[in-house]
């Protein structure tokens, strides 16, 4: 059986959770305390970070090359566009989430209010839950900007970059820290990507300490 | 002409370097002050980062996603390798030094020692710089283990990961951080990718105020 170490509300994990779905690829989830640093998890994965699959013999690492691994491997349905200026603009595009977006929101909102508490870390720092807030704003606008002209985010097929959003957006849903009201056109696009059965496992996944809001799981938001 | 915009100690801006040049793509190199945040700059690529590849009416950013789109396009050399495990290694590897080793090595050496300088923010804090000086002695230590059992840090071949590795060692070496007395497998390693050809840019550059120490341009080191 395969198996994904995880932990519920990690952007990076939810891509390759929704990337494995979508290409309906079975795996066992296990929940990893990976900050605790235990021997065990560290002989996986020497960077001491979860997603970490194992998969027919092999323990893959860093949810990017393992998406790209899924995507050769299981090329069907497809979450990389055919032509390679379409692959470059979805690969451009995750890593504007699994960095920029990452780094000036995720990481402010989200590791300041949940990861510091799990972890035992102290308070969250408001400053950087302030400038969080502030920064969603420039991303949901660029994302508006991006679909107006598109379908999805990276062209006219749903591709890895919407998964890589939607990650980032539904870890982010979970603590209320979304204004889907800031713009309908980004609202529509996650309703379309919340509906998709590859969604479902997210939608159910609970953390204890942390309710989500009730408009989380809803497909009708 | 191709044009890349791009400052000369930036590991990301080298890598793509290298590729190019390993390729024989001939691009014409563009200093580009991003940190100003300049509107035309800003509208090649918003997430104000270089580089930026112009190159055939299309205008591309983030390092990796250039770095797949240029190998798509001009397969020979490889830089990736031929098999689906093998490309999975050589991007997971580019990802360590892109994300792990950039955060807790680069950011901390050469971010606080030059590019606060260049960018007028101060001067280096020193538990920055020990904290950057102490990680680089455990990814020397992983690079030498992976190149006891490898030629190359991916496999048998060169790759993408070298590449990373070598643009991120190769900033460092410029300020005289990186120990080549610790491991003598990685200072061979290092030695075949500075001989290379594409190397030969990355070793002519000069940064006005900082010089580099002599054993930098030196293949016999």
């Amino acid at each position: 059986m395969n198996r994904l170490y995880h932990v519920p509300l990690s952007p990076f994990c939810r891509k390759v959770r929704l990337s494995l779905a979508e290409k309906r690829i079975e795996v066992e989830l296990v929940e990893e305390r990976y900050w605790e640093q235990d021997a065990d998890f560290l002989r996986r994965n020497p960077a001491g970070k979860v997603p970490v699959l194992k998969m027919g013999g092999m323990v893959l690492a860093e949810s990017q090359a393992i998406c790209e691994y899924i995507e050769e491997i299981q090329p069907d349905p497809p979450l990389l566009p055919s032509t390679a200026q379409g692959r470059y603009e979805a690969r451009r595009l995750t890593a504007w989430f699994d960095d920029k977006f990452f780094h000036e929101v995720t990481k402010k909102l989200l590791y300041e209010r949940v990861n510091k508490k799990v972890m035992g870390q102290g308070y969250p720092d408001s400053t950087n839950v302030k400038k969080g807030a502030k920064a969603i704003k420039f991303h949901l606008d660029y994302m508006s900007w991006l679909l107006d002209q598109r379908r999805w985010l990276a062209g006219d097929q749903m591709s890895i970059a919407d998964f890589a959003a939607a990650a980032h957006l539904s870890c982010l849903d979970y603590i209320s820290d979304v204004d889907w009201n800031r713009s309908a056109t980004v609202k529509d696009w996650y309703a379309k990507i919340k509906s998709r059965p590859a969604f479902r496992g997210i939608l159910a996944d609970q953390l204890p300490g942390f309710l989500p809001p009730r408009h989380y799981a809803n497909l009708d938001f």
